[in-house]
């Protein structure tokens, strides 16, 4: 499939158990993360590309290699992002017209970020160059919205699982990066599910880190 | 988990999907075994090994690499091997006492296989080493028999998908070793279901080869 030359890829990044699994199920109201989403991102969490860009720690601590290669092409070259109403946050404080989600004053995103909801509200600029724009749209004109916004860079759709899956089944997806963690989960959403055949229209590589975690791209 | 010192390890080697699948379901009568499993076992068939062991081609021919040493891995100090009944054949000729399976004259186990049937027969002597005996039996029965006439080396599970399923929740294998072929079945039967937190009990490595297969091994 080719795209505009204007345009950059729409591109997802995941980690994922090696049963499949995209979401965590063992959360509580002490351990709100939960103790299986460190598991499963433990290895992206602690290369130093994630230390640096989304921790804010410059020390130059963390690992390099494989793992964090995937980190530095999941921040290189991405001009928008799209989310889900729950990645922002708005389902935690869905009233609360003030509410700028919790990804902190300075998010780690640093473009304009569309976030997908059935009540929009105005756009909120952040510090660090994100600006959150709340929108009620199809995927594909989410798309059109992040392509104009990313100026010829890539449009990022960064989650939750169920929006991911919409854009994948939509067959929107140009480049999908998994990382699969060494864990069986058990429970959650399977990224998988009806998408058989998915390899057919894309460029398939594997690579083993010395972490255990395959990062799997699907390429088009 | 510990093992009395006087017996071999319990061993368990699949091709899966990296949705996984290790069962394919486009079977046609016109195509027996179907496209998706020369996709599934490509880089397993592909190999050196497979090619001398299972194929008796004793050119040379065949990858060598990562695949292979895993195919290597396959048929070495394996002293019986236990199987369903579907995967010895018996399912397709069940009421001719004199079928041999269709695993050809002179298989390629080379050592006591346990078939798993509720319809018990005279064991087969097969050329080449194979010895078919036939039991209705519990995993853990079936693994004392297995164990004994292994004297030592490691009991096999070969398949099919429902006999690897049960020993794996019985908690019965030492070692589980899975391809992991990057296309999506899509449908079939799922190796990992119910299996959380497997990983506890094993120490997990994952290696990708140059076919772009995965290799897992779960070892206790």
């Amino acid at each position: 499939m080719t795209r505009p030359t204007s345009r950059g890829a729409v591109r997802v990044d995941l980690n994922i158990s090696l049963d499949g699994f995209m979401t965590t199920t063992d959360q509580t109201p002490e351990n709100p993360f939960g103790d299986d989403w460190s598991r499963l991102t433990g290895a992206y969490t602690a290369t130093r590309t994630f230390r640096e860009r989304v921790l804010g720690d410059t020390s130059g601590a963390g690992t390099t290699g494989v793992d964090d290669a995937y980190a530095q092409a999941y921040f290189a070259e991405v001009g928008a992002e799209i989310m889900g109403a729950g990645m922002f946050g708005l389902h935690d404080n869905p009233d609360d017209p003030e509410w700028r989600g919790w990804w902190g004053d300075e998010p780690p995103f640093r473009v304009p970020v569309f976030v997908l909801t059935h009540s929009p509200r105005p756009s909120i600029e952040m510090a660090g160059g994100t600006t959150f724009h709340f929108l009620s749209a199809s995927p594909a004109e989410a798309l059109e919205r992040a392509h104009a916004a990313a100026a010829g860079r890539d449009v990022r759709i960064g989650g939750g699982a169920t929006v991911v899956r919409e854009f994948l089944a939509a067959g929107l997806v140009d480049r999908l990066h998994v990382a699969i963690a060494p864990i069986l989960l058990g429970r959650g959403i399977r990224l998988w599910d009806d998408l058989r055949g998915l390899e057919a229209g894309y460029e398939v590589t594997a690579e083993t880190a010395p972490s255990q975690t395959t990062h799997i791209t699907f390429d088009r």
